[in-house]
């Protein structure tokens, strides 16, 4: 059963490859439409949905989450079909082009990955919008929606698959949809047809999935992120980035886990301006002891729940909440040091008006998102101006920190020939030699 | 131990990517000084190697492939160094910058992949190539050698370990040197340390290794490529590529182990014309029953040992020998579908003179790298321009095809802002709207 899934998949994605954008383009405006017209059958799903949520008493905010009939949420999902299908073409570009001799021409182009296994939460949005993801960059996709929206997706994906099937030169299986976890896991052994994995969810999900497929798998499981206070950094800024950081969404993976702080600062007045302001922003804070005793007293006095003194562990913590562990370092080397032995390599930051000590930092730190003087809130596909973000990378290769459609693709070279054989070539048995020219990309046209 | 021999690795590994190009290549340089000073010692440990050989009654083309006295070959050895050296630096090079806002640039820069695991065969002269590629690219590199050479390596490692230690700002774990099998299955757990692992060798090890890792393996198991024979090729061309692709060099990883014939070409004179040819170069047929009905009965007859009745499995299978299976296909599409469910992903080829046909060809496969009217033996990283070859790639992500210097890096995001919060923004809770407007990449000096 996964084995006909993936294959099938596989032989829909060497078909979608070979269509043109305007066709890949066509065929998401013809879903858009035909999505809107069935939009009564969808919300009767949705409604199903519901009311299994409500019996089964889950959290209000999630039942808001699975509600596809308030105000224009499903008009704006489908704008957002159009919306992706606007998006530059991430195919058929050519990145290197090399005469290797008269007649003999060497292309690098850009082109799908091929079958994705998508694992997304609840929202019944998101199979919209992973199904315009798809198609756009050229891929086949399988998709597993959280159950709270089972029905929705259902009746989205039986739609979806009628419309590709009767009005577009997309072939119907380039969008499957599988509805239990026995059938991901079978599908995780499918390497030889799938060749993408990509978790949307809780760490444990993704780091369960990372466990146990051969598959390469884009995303993160922990965002672990800090941010260092350099001693040439402007402490009312530093306090704003950190509240920032910590506050703005806790549960993102982009939030701040852990503050450096740099041990000149401890010692200046500075350091209890960034307490104070972390303390009244209602964060919680595991310092280390040594680091505790320099706490001004007042301050630990007026809000003793807020200072926890930090373990070892809460430095590779993601904590997903309003807390946030602080230590001394004594160097932009120490916090470089420290973040690349702790961090998930996800996004860390450094404050500091110092040239010099931000070079060290932005090279010396080895994770996809290095900045500068400003929120690791930043880390985000749509903030980076992607127009949209199939997740954010923390692999140390293809694709890291917020991947857009071009994290979708990768790239196989074209060589263009007149009877050219390779014994006739110097290196091979004969004395042709190479010319090895670059050619202009520029007036390219494949 | 494995674990200590990647934490170092890894710990090299965040130094080497912040020295220059200028740094790097200096290092190069004086390893290459180091090696050619102490050539007397690594010929003794040479000799050791070779007296090994010889005692074990290895074949004498081994024997000759360790044997690193001969002609110029510890000189050129030494040149290569500097050729690598010279290549074009592949890191910090800026590939996206956007104005996100006033003050808030982001910037994406190549950067290395961290740690690689490179096993390689036994030719002496590899670890001075592996040793260049890797300081080269910034990256820190564990190297396990085929053992008939370990005297020889573990010469050049000690070193090559000294010079960096001594004279260069590159940290001597950034090379490291393992000399067992058993060192290596306890690497291959070490994924919180290792990036990237790049098995040379024999398509066993590399199924192997694949098979008992969770960190990404860049290389290639089979070369299982084909050639399509269109019924509007030019049959004297496709006799020649078919021969010097088969003959060339039969234990490639590029040589051709398919060839399919269009029906067209097989019911026309052409078809005994291109069989006379294979025979003539002395290949070996494993032809479909179907079809060797329609070889003429004097050629079958003329050299009866070189036809053999095709089995469904010879088609999924390197030869690595004068051995082709052949079988007829109705059209350009049969070929792309028999392909896409046969090769591996490797390299493959049209001969044909209808443009028409070539594109649909070259669009639908889905390999590594698609050629049209050329032979597949050019599928190669010197012959491509590279400079110098890693490996080849049949993965799907990240890289494809022959893989050079670029192949090993990856690349990070620099944010620089000066103070910004997320919560200023529109979606975060502000009003300020991104500008997202695309910086010239050209003019920047990061």
């Amino acid at each position: 059963m996964a084995e006909q899934i993936a294959r099938s998949a596989h032989l829909a994605s060497t078909v979608l490859k070979t269509l043109s954008d305007e066709q890949r383009s066509l065929a998401l405006l013809k879903v858009k439409e035909g999505l809107l017209k069935n939009k009564t059958e969808i919300l009767e799903a949705n409604r199903l949905d519901m009311e299994a949520a409500t019996s089964q008493n889950l959290s209000s905010s999630l039942i808001k989450r699975l509600d596809l009939s308030k105000n224009d949420k499903f008009d704006s999902m489908c704008e957002g079909i159009l919306d992706v299908s606007n998006l530059e073409d991430p195919l058929n570009k050519v990145t290197l082009a090399t005469k290797l001799d008269d007649g003999l021409n060497l292309y690098r182009l850009t082109c799908p990955v091929g079958v994705l296994l998508i694992i997304f939460e609840s929202r019944p949005e998101v199979i919209a919008n992973i199904t315009a993801l798809a198609i756009k960059s050229g891929n086949a996709a399988i998709l597993k929606g959280g159950k709270e929206s089972l029905h929705t997706f259902q009746a989205m994906a039986k739609i979806i698959n009628k419309i590709l099937q009767d009005d577009t030169k997309v072939p119907k299986d380039a969008i499957q949809l599988i509805s239990t976890r026995g059938e991901v896991s079978d599908l995780l052994s499918q390497d030889r047809y799938i060749d993408l994995v990509i978790p949307r969810g809780s760490n444990e999900l993704v780091r369960n999935i990372k466990a146990n497929t051969k598959i390469p798998v884009l995303g993160h499981a922990d965002g672990i992120c800090s941010i260092y206070v350099d001693e040439y950094a402007n402490i009312e800024m530093a306090s704003k980035i950190i509240v920032d950081a910590k506050t703005n969404y806790p549960a993102g993976c982009n939030a701040v886990e852990t503050a450096l702080i740099n041990s000149r600062v401890v010692a200046s007045e500075g350091f209890a301006e960034i307490i104070k302001s972390l303390i009244g922003a209602g964060i919680t804070l595991h310092v280390v002891p040594e680091l505790l005793k320099q706490i001004p007293a007042e301050l630990l006095e007026a809000t003793p729940g807020q200072f926890v003194e930090a373990t070892e562990s809460d430095f590779s913590k993601e904590f997903l909440s309003l807390d946030l562990a602080v230590k001394a370092v004594s160097s932009v080397q120490d916090a470089v040091v420290h973040i690349n032995a702790h961090s998930s390599k996800h996004t860390d930051a450094i404050i500091t008006d110092n040239q010099e000590n931000a070079d060290i930092f932005l090279k010396g730190v080895d994770s996809a998102g290095v900045y500068h003087n400003c929120s690791t809130r930043f880390a985000d596909g749509f903030r980076y101006g992607f127009g949209t973000e199939v997740g954010i990378s923390t692999n140390k290769i293809h694709a890291r920190g917020p991947v857009g459609l071009e994290g979708l693709v990768c790239y196989y070279y074209q060589l263009r020939g007149e009877g050219q054989i390779a014994g006739e070539y110097s290196g091979a048995g004969g004395s042709r030699v190479f010319k090895h020219e670059k050619l202009d990309i520029g007036n390219l046209h494949l």
